[in-house]
């Protein structure tokens, strides 16, 4: 039984601490909002997560350091990409050295690129700083439906330790050196899940939504392999599998506002109607800044920020992509 | 304008006739059978492809040799792949050395284990034996909803001949010289689809799916790895790509072939239910039987096979892939 403590009590930070808590570990959460905490206290239930019991045995804080001195084994960090630099900078004096220290939210930080590991390494840099990652929605795996997902870490000792916390008959874990890759296919395929979304808008077929997955990954495993990660995660759980789970659901809130760009909402009448952050509309911005910086040519994401930033039409986007140049689909094979 | 002709008036031989005739292609299309032919003289539309006119332009024959020496710019063979062998053979005395023939099936012979395009140089070994394959539904096709293919072929010349031929605004074709790749995906992929079915019919969620379509490629991706073919082409659209669009279709009999099991019929019942060839089984068997001859560890495809043929619970295959030996994601990513 390990002691484990989850800031954040958004879905996913209490789909995790249910998870770790059936698994027998001593599970802490920690809210910011004493707003969020009260509900989750009176009714032992997230109003996002009906009917799935938070048992008692799981103990709900708004005392950071309560929190951070009772996860002496693993820290798990679930709060919002916005909130991440500066809840590890509050978490500084609370972490010892070599602590294990969980990421489970994804993005990119606007001015300096910095993924979310490399912003708890500079905010912590006694910790070691490990990333969970895959098709999750939290709604399922709250409800004990299999799931799988990928931990990367700079050590296969830490990334087995994580492993062996979370693997359970129904959440299978896998293991990955390359925390990189992880981070880059979760945050950059919001990018793709709104073009999906602008293509069902407009009323294209599965055809088209599976050519704009496809190659969506493959020019972000283009930039992912400028980076320095590897082609293999970009097309595994935490990138297109990730990917998949997104554009797939109604749930949403990249690919719902898609939609309603297709149908030709603009980027602001789509973020009001949608009434919650899109994380795409960041990545966007985010992958045409990495595209320029490491010279990769990313049409899908040039032409997404063409549509929401300077007012293309969405249907003239995908006839773009369409006729572009005709070419080969990966030039790193040869031909004989 | 080139002279093409299409072998096989099924939706999908129809939509590609369509298609070149758009381009302004001379466009001949044979059909094997009276039966078939007749209802589409008269009503130049094909029963499940309502609305879509299938132009005079396009000339329609049961004759084989008319076909045949129509063709002489191209031959497209989008035949059953149960009848490309003899297909093929027939044809031989009307092909030319160097004529190109486009096979746009998919399936892998069950007693040789031979691909389609193999299959199709053993009997017309002086053919250029190109493939074109990618995620597009006839029915979407046809419609002109912008769709992306891949065209393999031995020489980059052939290649590119042929994506001139097929490319057009609202159909997007990508060359490459991978053509084992491109049939193994597309072959390979029904037994997954028919495990993501068996999820479906299971009641689990979006995460499952997602898990078994991302891990049940990169199987496959080792499978060609080891076959020769490349893991890029696994992850492009011939493969994942076309992977994600069977998953996604409520029309696909691989998918709900696997829902009903999923549900608990035999794959008797499920086969009957569905009415029509469900090529996942074949693939399976095929599969498993590569995996064997390769030597390559495949958990998804084994445990399809053992729900298909002995008669195995699908929800304990799925908890067994789910419990098996914690691992890593890839095993091609070294730790530092």
């Amino acid at each position: 039984m390990a002691k484990i403590s989850v800031f954040g009590a958004g879905t996913w930070g209490l789909a995790i601490a249910i998870l770790l808590d059936q698994n027998g570990h001593d599970v802490t959460v920690w809210s910011a909002r004493e707003a969020d905490l009260a509900p989750l206290l009176a009714h032992r239930e997230h109003a996002k997560l009906p009917g799935v019991p938070i048992r008692e045995s799981i103990t709900l804080t708004g005392d950071l350091e309560q929190a951070a001195t009772a996860g002496t084994d693993l820290m798990v960090l679930a709060v919002a990409s916005i909130y991440t630099r500066s809840i590890a900078r509050r978490l500084k004096p609370y972490v010892r050295q070599d602590q294990v220290v969980v990421n489970v939210s994804k993005g990119i930080e606007e001015g300096t690129l910095c993924t979310l590991a490399e912003q708890i390494r500079e905010e912590l840099p006694q910790a070691d700083v490990a990333v969970l990652s895959g098709p999750s929605h939290a709604e399922e795996v709250s409800r004990n439906m299999p799931t799988a997902c990928v931990v990367g870490a700079l050590s296969k000792k830490t990334a087995e330790y994580v492993q062996n916390l979370f693997m359970s008959p129904v959440f299978r874990v896998y293991t990955s050196p390359d925390i990189l890759g992880i981070e880059l296919g979760g945050s950059l395929k919001n990018v793709i899940a709104l073009a999906a979304g602008m293509a069902d808008g407009l009323g294209y077929g599965d055809n088209t939504k599976a050519a704009l997955i496809t190659r969506g990954m493959a020019e972000i495993a283009r930039l992912g392999i400028a980076m320095g990660a590897r082609a293999e995660t970009l097309y595994g759980l935490s990138g297109i599998g990730d990917l998949i789970v997104t554009c797939a659901s109604v749930h949403s809130r990249n690919r719902r506002a898609g939609v309603l760009i297709g149908q030709g909402a603009t980027m602001q009448e789509a973020m009001d109607q949608v009434q919650m952050v899109v994380e795409g509309v960041y990545s966007a911005k985010a992958g045409r800044a990495l595209a320029e910086k490491y010279q990769i040519t990313m049409p899908i994401i040039e032409q997404v920020n063409q549509v929401l930033f300077e007012d293309k039409p969405a249907a003239q986007a995908v006839g773009q992509l369409m006729t572009r140049d005709r070419t080969q689909e990966h030039f790193s094979l040869p031909w004989d």
